[in-house]
């Protein structure tokens, strides 16, 4: 039946009855192809027939759907004309792991970034009501993790005030990447488990299929609403929603039913479902962390295939973890903060030991940060780890609360650079910028997972004002890295190899590249001298006025935008000393950098070994 | 009495029944004070038996306590030791108009911005609790403007989801700076109006007379709450708050016994008072946007004393507000949207004419940012008029929701550059440098009100990417500004004086203060060229090209941090190509300015004329 269905045109020619077998298939589909070509396969399970109901029941492309994050929509981008390039998912060239407009006209705006939908299909609902436009019907699906963040909050403040049409359909999985947290979502919780909802759960579907009268009635009512809200005790009814729920989100005949009945309300409503994570896969099931993101694993059992990783590096992420361990067992003062990356950052390896000193305050990125500053305004020392792309998020707080203040928070920048596989939407490569204009902050980035302890040690060390520090997801270079923890000169660099002529300045561990880089060149009789800058501000000065006064050349080197990182303050410093010193920048181009693997990548863009060689051998010419 | 009283130690010494005319006095104090030194006026005065019941009740500042916004805390800050220089409040040199951590330990944490308290506040009540400190308390003051940002919001889902101990004290006055709105303040406005509350009301306090009793008996319950908020209908209850209220926030010596009896209470509580902004000043309280900051008034009938304004030039706000409404009135796609600052950019004047297509989506500037791009995504042409200072709350919404899919959302963003009284909190200084790495974005800035609206313009003309344009608070120089509408060429510079040695490229209206320079240096025969460089970006680099060629050096001039903005961009260029013109930039330190009038600032960073004029004759010598 799959092989029938390429468009959702395609999918309301089915009859009813057969759509739970369509979504077998479909899930079938997903669990097989995502077996080889990793992706996130738990979200995805999780919404198959919510998907499936949504575009059987509503005119999209006409209507709108914004699917918040969009990790979750694998179904919708197979049966919206991306099944046969299903098997490219997320690799270099292929098709996008999220939503994305250019890639399809299903895609009404693009997410990746948790909390957006709400926002979206406000604006475009309220764009249907300007051009009198009644009949177009306007969609977001959000999950009970991305509810919680305080963007999803504000779109539900004006949405719910100012009484616009719009279904949002909350997709409670009880479950973000790690456990959900948070006082909305033990709410949730209560909704969910409560004698009541248990015990009108197998009659639920029965208030829905009595739902024509019911849709009447509440259509009758029209303004009167805001009278009946007053009395509902449902959260999401005092601020101006119509709560539809708790339903089961895995029943799609049912679903159909409830998302037809739903199209004839006005207003804005909300549908709470409740679905599983992993859905149809036992062990994603039992194991939802795992499964967020597997890997590859055996498509008949779902077994996960570990990859032989004895005697490789460690990731950076298993540095960060480790050390800040190793710190908060020496200093109890030594907190840990992330919203909602627990797992993927490495938090957890702290929080096994110290729980109580680990702290997930849910996706909420302007809160973690001033959070933080309470906590260091309180004499504690925080490390606050956030990914680069959601510490965008983040930016007025690290401003207004941290910096301004000198509270000595301390940031751990993860997934700084190009991150691969997840695109443009997480691709960490603004921080330099937007960080180097902020007075008062010490911005760092290490070489190798060595340098990322030390600087750790530092910054806990230090602590007379904000610090961070940036560095990539994936692997070091060392297995031997678990040294002495070492105090580094705040603003110094690290001469690595004395040459002539050329000077390459890097930040971060793309010097390693560059290393091998100089070493190919050798033969060449290219013999450039190679500094590590370490420390983008306070930046090195007596270092450049030196490779200035000694080199015609310099190359800068960082996993970052070209604009205003590393190239900027280089080059700001040689225009107002007028040293005559050429500057050649290594870093991303003024565009976004579209998704794929890291190899592929680096290509792209010129950072892998061969596109550094390249620069040498075009200034030689 | 307030003489009498420097520090909460000497107000607690007097007899409760001596505070209502202990507020008397000081509500006096502050009318006369603020009459001729223009202040917040109206959110004081609604706080000042708060703040005196609060330092009666708290042992400040061993106690913590942080004040949302903090434009509500001149009582705290008068009865904090700071009432003899409470004559500086604002000044250069005096004290700030907001809680400053280095002004005094009664401020627990500097604010500015809003929703940040209840972060602070939980960073700082964790920290105690962690520290096996039970007798600390740990107070937010957060006004229902505020409590709908999407920051308290994720500071609430936490506390009431960590069950950290800490007293949120809502004050509710039922407006922000514009009349509030959103959901949650309409949730509010129910409660307050209800029967039920205005049947209770002048028994209200009785219920917290009766208070040792259920202190008793909630603390007796202990974890048993989670039980009982399940069964409340109450929002806060919901996120797992103890609510308390609402009450009447101008009873001093009732909110004196709350307090007390809530000390005792664990768990995190909300207290939801009801206050009069503007109170005790009949005329404040009739108008109450009109007295947020009133300016100078007659300190005996509170009269605002009108400035004298005709034939002088508009302010860039009144010329933002007429020319979108001109844009409007031609076509009925552009839409204005603030977050929550409509009279202060000004779009009440096209709110006035055209109420539908204005959106005051309360504070909330992430999602205003994404709420635009939904209507650009479905055709509409949106105006986005937000601060500067503010707008970096919407970084990550620019990048990810706007710039990476390329909508067309227009920027205006006000108060660009340093902004005077408000100080560091509100300097709108880092706007080039984290915009100016975003791909795809337009930068420009005009130099006058007429290039102010031939931009808005050009961006409504132009329409296939975003375009922000900044400009600043306060007057143009222009009386006859409104001209007919011309295009301008997107990254175009503008030729405005041909000279020779020396080049200024200065971008926005600081330029005019270079033409003034200029026009003095004429007698000491230094005939630089100037150029209004209009667009950071794109930027005109044949221009530049030019310059450099025929020129020995640059001056840069902006409104703007030093680091990243067009200082960088001029930097880079220069260096890629080699050029060997020296670059002198006019432009703010790497440090936060401080508060004061704009021309002791514009003095202290050398933007004066005679700072322009010093850096050429320097250039001389």
């Amino acid at each position: 039946m799959l092989h029938s269905v390429r468009f959702p045109e395609d999918l309301r020619k089915l009859p009813i009855k057969k759509l739970p077998q369509f979504c077998d298939e479909l899930r079938q589909f997903i669990i097989t192809q995502s077996a080889n070509n990793p992706g996130h396969l738990g979200a995805s399970l999780g919404t198959i027939e919510l998907t499936v109901a949504i575009h059987y029941v509503f005119d999209t492309p006409n209507d709108k759907l914004v699917w918040d994050v969009g990790h979750q929509a694998y179904a919708h981008k197979i049966i919206t004309g991306r099944k046969e390039r299903f098997d490219t998912n997320r690799k270099y060239k292929g098709i996008s792991g999220f939503p994305k407009t250019s890639e399809s006209e299903y895609d009404a705006f693009g997410t990746g970034h948790a909390s957006t939908s709400i926002s979206a299909i406000l604006g475009m609902a309220t764009a249907a009501r300007l051009a009198g436009n009644n009949s177009q019907q306007h969609i977001a699906v959000i999950g009970d993790g991305a509810m919680g963040g305080g963007m999803a909050f504000e779109a539900m403040n004006q949405a719910g005030g100012a009484q616009e049409n719009l279904l949002v359909i909350l997709n409670d999985n009880r479950i973000a990447i790690d456990e959900n947290v948070g006082a909305m979502s033990q709410y949730l919780l209560r909704i969910t488990s409560s004698k009541s909802y248990n015990r009108v759960k197998k009659g639920l579907w029965k208030f829905f299929n009595f739902s024509n009268f019911i849709v009447q009635a509440i259509s009758r009512l029209g303004n009167t609403i805001k009278g009946q809200i007053v009395s509902k005790s449902n959260l999401f009814q005092q601020l101006g929603f119509r709560y539809f729920g708790p339903a089961d989100g895995h029943n799609v005949i049912k679903l159909v039913h409830v998302l037809s009945n739903l199209k004839a309300i006005k207003g804005p409503k909300l549908l709470h479902i409740v679905t599983v994570k992993g859905k149809g896969l036992p062990l994603a099931e039992e194991n939802q962390i795992a499964y967020h993101f597997p890997g590859n694993y055996d498509p008949e059992t779902g077994e996960i295939i570990i990859p032989d990783e004895q005697n490789t590096p460690p990731k950076y992420q298993t540095v960060f973890g480790e050390t800040i361990l190793e710190l908060a067992l020496h200093d109890e003062k030594v907190v840990g903060i992330t919203p909602a990356m627990a797992t993927g950052c490495s938090l957890t390896i702290m929080r096994e030991k110290l729980p109580h000193r680990v702290f997930d305050v849910g996706i909420a990125e302007q809160h973690a940060v001033t959070f933080a500053a309470g906590l260091a305004a309180a004499g504690y020392i925080p490390f606050c780890n956030i990914y680069s792309s959601f510490l965008q998020r983040s930016y007025d707080q690290i401003v207004h609360d941290v910096a301004l203040q000198q509270l000595p928070v301390i940031f751990c920048i993860d997934r700084a650079g190009l991150v691969g596989e997840d695109g443009p939407t997480h691709h960490g490569i603004f921080d330099l910028a937007f960080l180097r204009s902020i007075p008062n902050l010490i911005i760092a980035s290490p070489l190798n997972e060595i340098e990322l302890r030390n600087l750790m040690f530092t910054a806990y060390s230090e602590r007379n004002r904000p610090f961070a520090i940036r560095y990539p997801r994936g692997k070091g270079i060392f297995t031997d890295w678990k040294k002495t923890l070492e105090k580094i000169e705040i603003g110094k660099s690290k001469l690595l190899k004395q040459g002539q002529d050329i000077a390459v300045l890097s930040l971060g561990p793309l010097g390693n590249n560059v290393i091998q880089a100089i070493s190919i060149l050798a033969k060449e009789e290219i013999t450039p001298t190679h500094i590590d800058v370490r420390f983008l501000k306070p930046f090195d000065k007596t270092m450049l006025d030196d490779v200035c006064n000694t080199h015609h050349t310099i190359i800068t080197v960082e996993d970052s935008t070209v604009v205003g990182g590393l190239f900027s303050e280089v080059s700001e410093y040689i225009v107002k000393k007028q040293y005559h010193t050429k500057v050649v920048p290594i870093a991303l181009p003024d565009t976004f950098v579209e998704h794929g693997d890291i190899a592929n990548l680096h290509t792209l863009v010129g950072f892998d070994v061969e596109g550094i060689v390249e620069v040498f051998q075009k200034l030689r010419e």
